[in-house]
């Protein structure tokens, strides 16, 4: 994260702080090194203070104007890359204001009236979060598209469905795909609660305790996109609950990421070839054509580890904080600055995996079919069409099973006769359950992996997102 | 959490395991040591599931009649302490399930009909988190309730505006009360989202894949409370999201519990004596009787750590799992209960503290007095009144604290001449914004510490509260 | 882990908390719940106090004598299980005392001079954690031998070295096991290098500055093995720094387990099919006779998320604690009781796993020998015979590979002829390398994966181990 | 960490990955952006294997050479700022190698006989977390220092000693001041052990199998200041351990520096008034003279919550992986970069600090003396020489407290007649452990915080360090 420090990285402790007590205080205290990612909030900010303290007549239109134009030019010098960032200057609010001083010189100082870092920073920081909530659902749209995609090509292809990476029963890819849309579109609700909540705007709050001025917080509100200004000004400045929260949904989202990414390693595996990974998201062998790194998707699993580091980091940072603003606090923005990158980056990736990949049909077939994984069906079928007890069915199934094991088939394979011997109520209807199609086809209960289900979930989804 | 080794946890390793292999796996394996905790639940779930069974003609009515009154017997004897858990049936659904065989015998078999332990155990533990959302959205309201007695006691009571806990501002007990009321109001909000997302009902997903019988989904759903089916059956059996979402509220609220209990700490020493915290909540000593420790704020403060280290927990275990149930899962319960149980006590501890607190006034208001809190009062009146610039307004209120340091008064105590002698335009008027009284009147922009700021705010979140 | 509100888990927030402030007092601030596993810590320290007070003259011989002897009875008692803990009594130093005086009058009053709780929870904690040390390394040394029995066992089995689980190179079964005695190898020193640096006795620091009595912390430190006593009072009562290593050192170990567990998991799926765990360590399914689920390796690879959750927890209980003793630490002990008896029943069930576990050699062997998985050596030898430059090498064993994939078989299955087309230098001793046996006997380097080597590191294991 | 993203981060989702495919793969695959700062290690590794291959005639003299040279070129270049990294070239060994390659030709190919990038990254990392543990050897022995100066000087100063925040007992200002000292210790020697675990020599391992080269990895090993190399090279290449040994013992010393920076943030408050920090380490208000926010402390407070975040993700990221390398391991680095930086840099921030700080004595004194802190004196004085049972003393004790608090004098202001009055066996001996000075000079158990103690243990530690 801060790398104040990384020219010295190799040289042992002498070198690295040699620059003795200032250069120490700086290194640990400077935050531009990071937090000039927020320039373009901070100066919506004040362009926004500053139009609302003109408005309540608190400065002069003419220095207002002043303002707003040597803003716009210190925006583009930074945008154009020409804006020599000062690490004296500490953070980006100074940094900002002092070129503005350069430029319209003495209205730049009144640019700061009622107003404070304290509540500068919280507005920065919220509308960056508040942006990359935005940028988490967009990402995630994608992605839900991309295993849309793949659920309706797959709608009746028919796959194992693992408990404990055993083969349980058959299930159709396209169900499997909708699963994820489904963990997806939680993400995805859990980010515009995150953004509602926090759509407040801290300025106003002052350094603490508000302000005497005649300040209109509703206009600046406003104007920055906000739904309210907060209510009480030391909660304002304190708390950095809205960035926890933002860290949490990210967590959450990288953690179903972390899962598929798991399924893609197992399933590219020389063992399973359920999946062929496009060449983009793998890394090969020039000599072993066969070896496809799924370097992307253990990438995207790692990702989890590293958003739920940064997690673990701001929770640990606020830990016992007594009110108000406590330096503490600087430490917040690297990790959610670091864990919303690597989330949008883990969504990106994993959308353009999804979108190449191409599943191995007949791998899935062969495996979903395998370990007598129709069982439970013909057990199912036993209860509800001969109106067996459980316990019967069960015994009868099993005998069946274990005939077929010692035939060296697959229980379809069995004939009537066969079936017969073992309970002579059984009807030829019997086949209609068994077979990994038939078994697919039978799980209509709403939610079930039914082929048809998956269609008519392909489609409402659709319809959501539009 | 789990003591199924605690027997031997003095003796060492031979000891410990001498039951040998069988004994490992049962240790390691059973979960009914802690999922006994969902009797309740499951006991629900299965009466439900039952009742839709009869509903749709898969059970008779006779066998869904016994099967509820058995169910009930069971919950009775849990809940009179007669039961008799067995770790070798493992888990609470097994518990249930053999005790129900007992009492009714052979219809207790068909029970299980198109329900598999995975989407019972995936019903089960969303019913008990469920519940403990609104557990803490009841806990929460009581400690606002608490926090807003004291801001309405205390809406005019001055104390220090802390940052870096150096005075920095005066501002009102009132106004600090609500910082916090404002933060546990978005706690609340939290588990409320949490609530409704989690609020799908998963029963009928059965083992993995749904099922062929003509189940009722919807109906279980709504005998359960819950607002719908979930939409997929391999997110349904596979997922802990909403658990996730929940430890990540809990975390976030126990945040700002252990800022307040940090709060308490500092200002029940001996330094500060800004708060006499109750008996209930402390412990003293029989021959130093100043000595309060305030043992309940401190356990407190500690109570983030153990719920983070349970939401770590649970992002870990989760963590690149392949779809769908893994027996990795199992240990979702211990960290939840943990996490609940902690928050709950938290919470009405806390509670209980800010209920029985008397704020020492006369140390806040000598604190709030103290370190020239109100010179950020008189640059800003120089600036509004007389217009200055700021550099300049703070030139000269820069000159005043040192005339007020170096006559060993404070600011309000200097004479208008002595005013004046610094600049010239000063006017009595300047007594109004100096004084920490008037200091904190002053603040009357939105969200400000002003008292009848504070008042407004008590008004607005009684209304709330109802 | 705490279950003090437990009774009313599943009743909502009045029931829970019935008792009133008391119950809510009791409920957070009593550790007898769990703290009473530390009595016979407790007790041993006691009676080495009570002989050194006697030992210097502080008590009489006769107090010391009656002491001793109350407390065999009490611990007589608990391990009888006939001792009533009192959760008014809060702690167990407090339960211990109170029946140690009910037993023996007066002079368990002077049991207590120059000691505080403080140093007796020091001592007791510490006390424990060493014996979980002790136990751990116990543990990870029948690990080992398991890991090394199969590796003797399999010391020249060839399988395929996965990188990104794709088949890579050829290694040996028996490689792939001392892997993780090399691991187990660094647990275990890192467990005694714990232990060795906890080895200080806390007693007699007393409250936190030490005492004023003639007491002789040397002779307490002896009697009760530690190596000494610590060297500051303040120190000695207000770290759990000790803990906390513990704590990193179990959760490495626990990592290292999580990675063979999760080979076991997809080693026992059936597209792999590499091992067969026994009946002992899984679950099956009365009608999927192969359906083998490895319930035991998915704990144990869910194992490191708990005790990386305690280590969290008490990582930020301990954050920014002023010393000395704060009642935040009495989060400390369920933190590690939870993590310790989690570590010892994952590496007892990994044992059992290991010991049982059943290579599939022919499943193994077919897989190392798919992917041309012997490219590299035959790459390798053309570099080492020929003395070609690496990428002439590569190029040559490209076509080769290509050749060979175009005629449907192996390296190995080409003739001399075809070798030879693609580059005339190669003579018969390429035959050599190629091959899966031949490629592992081939890496001879230290550390490598030949037979030879294995069986050489399973010696000096042996040796090591005794 | 990464900032690949970081031009689009305030862009939105569509214009962050705008580069499609290749551009969303080389932002998660490339690592040159973090790891070219193991450039050092890289080189350093690179020549020794050269050298070695020399010596073994796996490559010539002349080629060996070249390599040397060639490579000490592109060090030089590196740290001249003169090379030019590329993200295409992915990683550093890669942009090394490719410039070795424009620098010497062909013989650059030969450089990669007998090692792969998987033992290469592996030397390199741990080479580089092998430094560090220097580093913070080094800075822990600064900090030692630094607070030893502290204890020398304030041997006899007396301070409140503190439980729960409340005063508890007197103890000394040097006595406080070698707490620290004792658990810097400690983290020194964890520092220590975990550089001798990790001090083996991975290079040799190759890509996980060893190779057919007749190598000698005994020679790498001492050329690279390595104890031996390592014994299995699945491990080799797999294992990131120590990696994770050094992120533990870095979380506790980062614990420990947590707790004097809270420390400090207490003591700087005006309340406290214990200390004054000087004005580097602080800073402070243009208007507010008495304002010196401690911000250095306040950082240093939460840099134990970004190196446990670090913790936590690379547990995270190593929790279940199949051996041997996968490309998860990949975010092992930018973890441990940050988790050093902030150690490094927190050590020498405290070091300023402490050297720095001015102790306020009269402040401390007069704390010290507050609320009857000797009471325990009394009652210990009773027992030791009256032979008074606890209880009786006890009970005398809080007499004399409650005469003293009526009389509104501490304890040695009563006289000898008023103690008589509650016990008549009291001599004048008493006020020799009555009063602060007494009551510090007493504690001369070992351990205890009496200032000969004190000053003990200053000489020991000085003759320790050296």
């Amino acid at each position: 994260m801060t790398d104040a420090t990384s020219a010295g990285a190799n040289s042992m402790w002498g070198g690295r702080f040699a620059g003795g007590v200032d250069a120490i205080m700086e290194a640990i205290n400077a935050s531009i090194g990071f937090d000039k990612r927020l320039y373009a909030q901070d100066i919506a900010g004040s362009r926004a203070h500053a139009a609302m303290l003109a408005a309540q007549g608190i400065i002069t239109e003419a220095d207002q104007q002043a303002i707003d134009a040597g803003l716009a030019q210190v925006k583009a010098e930074i945008e154009a890359g020409t804006f020599q960032f000062s690490t004296a200057l500490e953070d980006i609010h100074m940094n900002v204001e002092a070129r503005l001083k350069q430029i319209i010189g003495e209205p730049a100082g009144r640019l700061h009236t009622a107003r404070s870092r304290n509540d500068q920073v919280a507005v920065d920081f919220r509308l960056w979060v508040r942006d990359q909530a935005d940028a988490a659902i967009e990402g995630i749209d994608k992605l839900m598209r991309a295993f849309l995609a793949q659920a309706e090509a797959g709608a009746d292809w028919v796959m194992p469905g693992f408990t404990h990476l055993q083969t349980a029963q058959p299930v159709t890819w396209g169900h499997h795909m909708l699963a994820y849309v489904e963990m997806l579109g939680r993400d995805k609700s859990r980010f515009q609660d995150a953004r509602k909540r926090m759509n407040e705007s801290p300025l106003g709050a002052a350094a603490l305790a508000g302000t005497s001025f005649p300040i209109d917080r509703h206009a600046t509100a406003r104007a920055l996109g906000f739904d309210r200004p907060t209510a009480n000004s030391l909660d304002s400045v304190s708390d950095r609950d809205f960035a926890l929260e933002f860290l949490g949904a990210a967590s959450i989202c990288a953690m179903h990421l972390s899962r598929f990414a798991e399924e893609l390693v197992i399933w590219s595996s020389a063992q399973f070839r359920f999946v062929k990974l496009s060449d983009a998201f793998t890394t090969g062998s020039s000599i072993m054509p066969q070896k496809k790194n799924p370097d992307a998707a253990e990438l995207i699993r790692a990702k989890l580890a590293r958003i739920l580091g940064a997690t673990v980091a701001l929770f640990t940072v606020m830990k016992g904080l007594a009110l108000t603003y406590s330096k503490d606090m600087q430490e917040d923005k690297e990790q959610v600055f670091d864990a919303a990158d690597n989330l949008m980056l883990g969504l990106a990736a994993m959308e353009g995996m999804v979108k190449d990949m191409t599943a191995n049909r007949d791998s899935l077939a062969a495996a979903a079919a395998s370990g007598f994984s129709t069982a439970t069906d013909l057990a199912d079928w036993l209860v509800r069409e001969l109106n067996l007890p459980f316990r019967d069915a069960h015994h009868v199934t099993g005998s069946l099973v274990a005939r077929a094991e010692a035939k060296g088939c697959d229980l379809p394979d069995l004939t009537l006769d066969e079936m017969q011997s073992e309970h002579p109520g059984i009807t030829p209807a019997v086949y209609d359950v068994l077979g990994v199609d038939n078994s697919v086809r039978s799980r209509v209960s709403y939610g079930g992996t039914a082929p048809d289900n998956v269609r008519a979930q392909v489609a409402r989804w659709k319809e959501i997102l539009g």
